[in-house]
C-alpha cells in the first residue's frame, strides 16, 4: 500500500533518536534497484525556506528531474538554521547516497518539526545506514509513521487505473501534516510514487495540476510553512500511460491525503468544506473562501456548533471581493439561513428555517457550507477546520 | 471626564432591555444645548456594512458634517438585517431627534453586538426618550458603560492642551471593542468630543490622521467588523486652536483608547507591540507585522510564554514582502534570539542569549517584539494580543 503499492519501490521507517522515547522519526523511500527515475517536486513559496527545500530544489535542477530516493525526518524542521542547516541537509543526502550507492544529487530530502534548532547529526549518521538496510517492498506504512509530528494517524493513499489493454498502473502516496496547513501549500510533506512511465517535464506539470485542486484548497490556520514539499517519483515499470489518466490518479491520491490531513488537523473537531459560488471570478471566490476559512471567529463558531452566519457574512464583506449584501445567500448543508440579503425567518414550512434540523446538522463531523455571492460565475472550494481548545494546547508551547 | 470633559457636551447611559438582566445597553452623547456642531466620522471598509453605518454616513453627507447627537446601542449590531435594519436605524435617529428637538439628519447612530438579528424596536422606542432625559454634564462614564459588549471595563480618555494665551481646550472619548479588532478599523465604536472650534473638513482630516496611527495599528483576530465607527464632534466653546495641536490631542485620546482595547481584548493575557523595521517600505513593514500578528500559531506561543521565534521568522518569510533570511534579526524585548540569519547561541556573556532572562521577560503582560528585515528603512508598529482558551470560550457560541 501507499508508496510501495506501485511496482519498483521500497520504503522504511525507523526511530533514530531525533525524537525522544524511541518514536519513529526517519523514513526512506527509494527505487527498488536504486536506479534514478523521473522525479518532480512542488515546494513552499515561503521565503524563509528551510534548508531541505533549498537542497531538494537544487538536486532536481542538477539532475533535470531524476531521483533514486527521498530521505525524510520528523522532529526537527531544519529551518532557520543558517549555513549549518544547509550543510546538514547536504550531509543527509550524502549519507543516503553512500548507503544506496547513488549520486548525492539523486537523493531528495524533507524535514518536519520544530523550527530553529540544528539537526542532531550524530543520530542521522547512525540512522541513515540503518533505514537503508530496512528498505522493504512493504515498508510504505512504516515510512508514513516515521514522518508524523503532531499527526495522530498515518496518512496513506493508493489509486489504481486500468489501461485499454487490460494492464494497470498505480499511484501511491504518504503524507504528514497536522498544523500550519495553508495553501501553497500546508505544513505538510507528501511523497508519491507511480509505476507509470512519465517524463520529468510531464511529471512536474501533472503534479502542479494535482496539487492545485487538492493540497492547495486546504487551510487550517493560515500559517504557511517553511518546509512544505510534495514529491513524486515515476519508476516506469508499468510503461507509458495516457496523460489525463495519470493526472486523474495522482489527483485522487493527493485529494485523499488532503482530506486525511484536515480530518487529523491539530485539535480539530470539524472538517468544513466551504464552497463560495456566484463570485465575479474564480480567484475572488477563492479569496473570499480562504479569508473566511482563516477567520478565528468563524472557526470558533464551528467548534461551538453555532450556525452564527453573521460572521460569515461579515468576512465575505471584508474579503475585498465584488460584493453586495442584497445578493448574498448562505446555507449550512441544505439549510438556507440568509437569502438575497435578508435573514430567513425561523419556522416550519417552505421558505422558513428549521432551527432544530439546523442544530442537528451542526453536530456533524463534516460540515458543508455554501455561500452564493450572486455576482457572477466564479466558484471555489476550501477545506478547513474549526479552532479548538486542543489546538491552543498543542501550540502554546513547543515542549 | 471622557466625552463630557470638553465644555458643551452631555451624555447618558441606561438599560433599555436590549440585553438581558438590566445591563446598560443604550447611550447618548449630545451637545449641551442640542445645537448641531461640526462632526466627522471614519467607518469600516467592510462591504457587509451595518445599517447604522449606512445611516450615519448619509446624515454626515446630508448636513455637510454637522451633528447634535450620537445615539448608540449595545447587544445588537443591526447588521445583515436587510431593509428592516435600515428602517430601524432611521427610526433610532428620528426618535432621538424628537426627544432633543433637532432634525433627524443631525443625529448619528452606532450599534454593536450580534450580527443578523432585528433590533428590538419596542425597547428602543421606550428607551430613547428616557436616555435623552438622563443626559447630564457628567454622564460620560455611564455612556461608556452602556456601549460595552464583551468588554470587561469601560474605555475612556481625555487630553487637555494649553494654548499660547493660557486658555485650554480638551478632547474626550469613549470606546468599546473587545474582539474583531482589526485595522480599518476594529470592531469598535468610539465617540470623541472637543470644545475646540474646528470646521468639518478640517475635523475629518484630523480624525483620519489620528485613526491611522492608533486604531488602525490594532489587530486582535484579523476579523474586520461590519460596524466599526469613530466619530468626533467639535463644539467650539474653547475657540479656534492650532491644527497640529488639535491633531496631537485627538491622537492621544485615540491611542489611549486603542491600548485600552488591546488590554481588554477577549480572553487576552498579553498585549504585544510588534515593531517591524528594516523593511523595503513602510507598507511592507505593516504587511509583515499584521500577517504575523494575526497568525494563530504565533498568538498561541505568546499565550504559552514560549519565545518560539521560528514561527515569527516563518511568517515574515510568508508575508510576501522583500525578504532574505540572511538579513533577518528578531528580538523579544532586549533579548536578540536570531541575528543576521543565524540563531543566537544560548549562554551567558556578550553576544549570547540569556535563556533565563528571556523566560522571565516572556511572563510580562506587555511584550515588545522587534523584527529587523535588514532590507531598507520601512517601519511599522502593530498592537495585538495572544490567542487563549478564554477567547475560544467567548466566541464558540453566541448565547
Amino acid at each position: 500500500m501507499s508508496v510501495t503499492a506501485p511496482t519498483g519501490f521500497s520504503a522504511a521507517g525507523i526511530a533514530c533518536g531525533i525524537k525522544d522515547g524511541d518514536r519513529p522519526d526517519l523514513a526512506l523511500v527509494a527505487t527498488h534497484d536504486h536506479r534514478p527515475v523521473a522525479a518532480a517536486g512542488v515546494f513552499t513559496s515561503n521565503k524563509m525556506t528551510a534548508a531541505p527545500v533549498v537542497v531538494s530544489r537544487r538536486h532536481l535542477a542538477a539532475t533535470g528531474g531524476r531521483a533514486a530516493a527521498v530521505v525524510l525526518n520528523s522532529g526537527n524542521a531544519n529551518a532557520a538554521t543558517g549555513e549549518q542547516g544547509l550543510a546538514d541537509a547536504d550531509e543527509m543526502c550524502a549519507l543516503t547516497a553512500d548507503a544506496l550507492g547513488v549520486h548525492p544529487t539523486e537523493v531528495l530530502v524533507c524535514s518536519t518539526g520544530l523550527i530553529g534548532f540544528a539537526l542532531p547529526m550524530d543520530a542521522l549518521r547512525a540512522g541513515i545506514p540503518r533505514v537503508a538496510d530496512a528498505l522493504a517492498p512493504d515498508g510504505g506504512l512504516d515510512a508514513a509513521t516515521a514522518i508524523m509530528t503532531t499527526d495522530t494517524v498515518e496518512k496513506v493513499a493508493t489509486a489504481v487505473r486500468k489501461l485499454p489493454d487490460g494492464s494497470v498502473f498505480t499511484v501511491g502516496g504518504i503524507a504528514k501534516g497536522a498544523a500550519m496547513l495553508e495553501p501553497d501549500m500546508a505544513t505538510m510533506l507528501a511523497v508519491c510514487t507511480t509505476d507509470a512511465a512519465v517524463e520529468p517535464a510531464e511529471l512536474h506539470a501533472a503534479l502542479e495540476r494535482a496539487v492545485s485542486g487538492t493540497f492547495n484548497t486546504l487551510t487550517v490556520d493560515g500559517a504557511q510553512s517553511t518546509n512544505d514539499t510534495v514529491l513524486v517519483l515515476a519508476g516506469g515499470a508499468a510503461g507509458p500511460v495516457p496523460g489525463e489518466l495519470f493526472v486523474d490518479a495522482l489527483t485522487e491520491v493527493c485529494r485523499s491525503l488532503a482530506v486525511q490531513m484536515a480530518d487529523d488537523a491539530e485539535g480539530s473537531t470539524k472538517t468544513v468544506f466551504l464552497r463560495v459560488r456566484g463570485a465575479a471570478t474564480d480567484a475572488e471566490a477563492a479569496r473570499a473562501a480562504r479569508d473566511t476559512a482563516n477567520c478565528q471567529l468563524v472557526k470558533c463558531s464551528w467548534y461551538g456548533e453555532d450556525p452564527y452566519w453573521g460572521r460569515i457574512a461579515s468576512e465575505m464583506g471584508a474579503a475585498g471581493v465584488t460584493f453586495d449584501p442584497a445578493t448574498l445567500t448562505i446555507a449550512y448543508g441544505d439549510h438556507v439561513v440568509y437569502r438575497h440579503g435578508e435573514p430567513v425567518p425561523v419556522g416550519s414550512g417552505p421558505g422558513l428555517l428549521d432551527a432544530g434540523a439546523l442544530a442537528d446538522y451542526m453536530t456533524r463531523r463534516h460540515l458543508h457550507l455554501t455561500v452564493d455571492l450572486g455576482q457572477g460565475e466564479g466558484e471555489a472550494l476550501i477545506i478547513t477546520t474549526d479552532l479548538t481548545h486542543a489546538y491552543i494546547d498543542e501550540n502554546m508551547r513547543t515542549s
